[in-house]
């Protein structure tokens, strides 16, 4: 039997002999196509080339290398097996990283201190409490919780805000339609963890930004996008930072990636750009999870962290 | 009775109005000269002009407007009175905020990926886990072990070093001579916490660079100074970096502060420069702090947060 390592956008050698280290008694095939190849039992895909697990009869799950499936799910011709979403201490804990360091880099005022040095000028800017500051996380999954926790032990003030009801010790939280109106109107710094869904695409546009809190201690409002590009109307974002409805943003992910070199946001001031880079992937420590997955799913037992199709995540 | 407030190098205005709003019955004046007023009960100050405490015949206790003493002890005519240190949860969370944003920008590369996007180039760089990453603290006092917790909550290894012996819950700790060779060999990234003493005068120098690790995950060590500028050698800092014996500094603070303009460090492409604003103290926050301890010592208590004068902190 066999398992199919199908990858596009990047050199998959280092999962391959991550999976085979993790499980030397196993074959693992890379190949652009399968011709309905029965001996396929098992995927492990990011951006799989269209069609390539289309008629493998007996392919029994897909796995995604990553948190996110949409990559996944954008092949209409991915037969009806589960779907596996990577569940990962390792992964949580370098996108907590990531939003811990960008929420501080904008609290801070890291942007002014560096223009500052640039210009040589001593001068101390007045500086917010954390528990002044109004973080306000949309996406309460494995993601959003963690970075949630890590934030409040910080000292800010943190809300969340779900499609779901959700409950998150000591967090504000919020769920709906309507509830995204209140976050969006309180928050001083908002990030953005969502999953890419037929819901969410374009979520951060013109509209959305205008509903936005219009003044915040340290200015007007900050946007940290490490969810997906897709979330996010990279002109409206433009237009909000050229007219300070939006203070600073940090953005790790873009409309289209890599991120074209004529975008005005590459150069922008007040824009931290970082290359899709905010929780990446580590295969020595990942690789191990999903084989262990894929044996005990051969034992009988049962896989999780299995997608819900219809929600798109 | 009266309070002398007494400051040099900022307008003392906010620590006034704060201190009357917390205490309105008092009587607090601001003079450059004091000529022994007999009705100076205490004093609130921030590197005062040496010799205004001089023969002070009630004077019963001094009070500094921050963490260090050593801009009080350094005015060998300072009556021998309790000093009195602030220990403040704010300016602890200041001071966290700003090592654990420090910290993760080196960690997560923050220098290169500005650069990268200063020159348009999406580029993906390798990122060790925060468990792969040995932060070490010099100073295990309030604030060196709340950053060392906050530190370990991330996931960083985190080990400290004080003078005397000190156990702090998951931090390795060291101590003497003999210890402090020990966290220099083994820390990927270095916080100084240290208060300035006559011990700890020009510790930073191209010796103790020299004991530094040589190779670490992110390259060489990193160095992290929000102690003292007397802790450091500027040149020998500036010499680490340019053999790249250091990778990489975050600096607040200076042997001359404000930093001369044409100070190399300023414009170092390793170097992050800010104006002794790592933890600035909240007059809102901290003077009713000082009244507190004020009115309770005229009730017959104890002062809190004595001085060591013998030991410097």
């Amino acid at each position: 039997m066999t398992l199919l390592l199908s990858v596009t956008g990047f050199d998959p050698t280092r999962w391959h002999d991550a999976m085979l280290k993790a499980a030397p008694a196993e074959t693992i095939v890379l190949r652009p196509e399968t011709a309905g190849d029965p001996s396929i039992r098992y995927a492990v895909v990011w951006k799989q080339p269209p069609g390539v697990l289309e008629g493998l009869p007996n392919l029994q799950a897909v796995f995604s290398l990553g948190a996110g499936v949409d990559h996944i799910l954008a092949d209409r011709t991915v037969p009806d097996v589960p779907i596996v979403r990577i569940v990962a201490d390792d992964l949580t804990a370098r996108m907590s990283e990531y939003v811990v360091w960008r929420v501080l880099d904008h609290h801070r005022r890291g942007m002014v201190y560096r223009a500052q040095q640039a210009a040589r000028l001593w001068n101390e800017r007045r500086q917010p409490a954390a528990g002044d500051v109004q973080v306000g996380i949309l996406g309460l999954g494995e993601l959003g919780r963690d970075a949630a926790e890590k934030l409040r032990l910080l000292g800010f003030k943190v809300s969340g805000w779900s499609r779901r009801e959700r409950q998150v010790e000591g967090v504000t939280t919020f769920h709906g339609e309507e509830g995204l109106g209140a976050i969006l109107a309180q928050s001083d710094i908002l990030v953005v963890l969502l999953p890419l869904t037929s819901e969410t695409r374009g979520l951060i546009d013109d509209a959305f930004l205008s509903r936005l809190k219009r003044e915040t201690p340290l200015g007007t409002p900050v946007l940290v996008n490490a969810g997906r590009g897709g979330l996010q109307v990279d002109s409206a974002i433009l237009r909000a930072l050229n007219d300070n409805r939006l203070m600073e943003a940090s953005l790790d992910v873009f409309e289209r990636e890599p991120l074209a070199a004529d975008s005005p946001l590459w150069r922008h001031p007040r824009v931290f750009v970082t290359p899709h880079a905010a929780a990446s992937s580590d295969p020595e420590a990942l690789a191990p999870i999903i084989m262990r997955q894929i044996a005990a799913h051969r034992r009988g037992e049962a896989l999780t962290n299995i997608v819900d199709r219809a929600a798109g995540y």
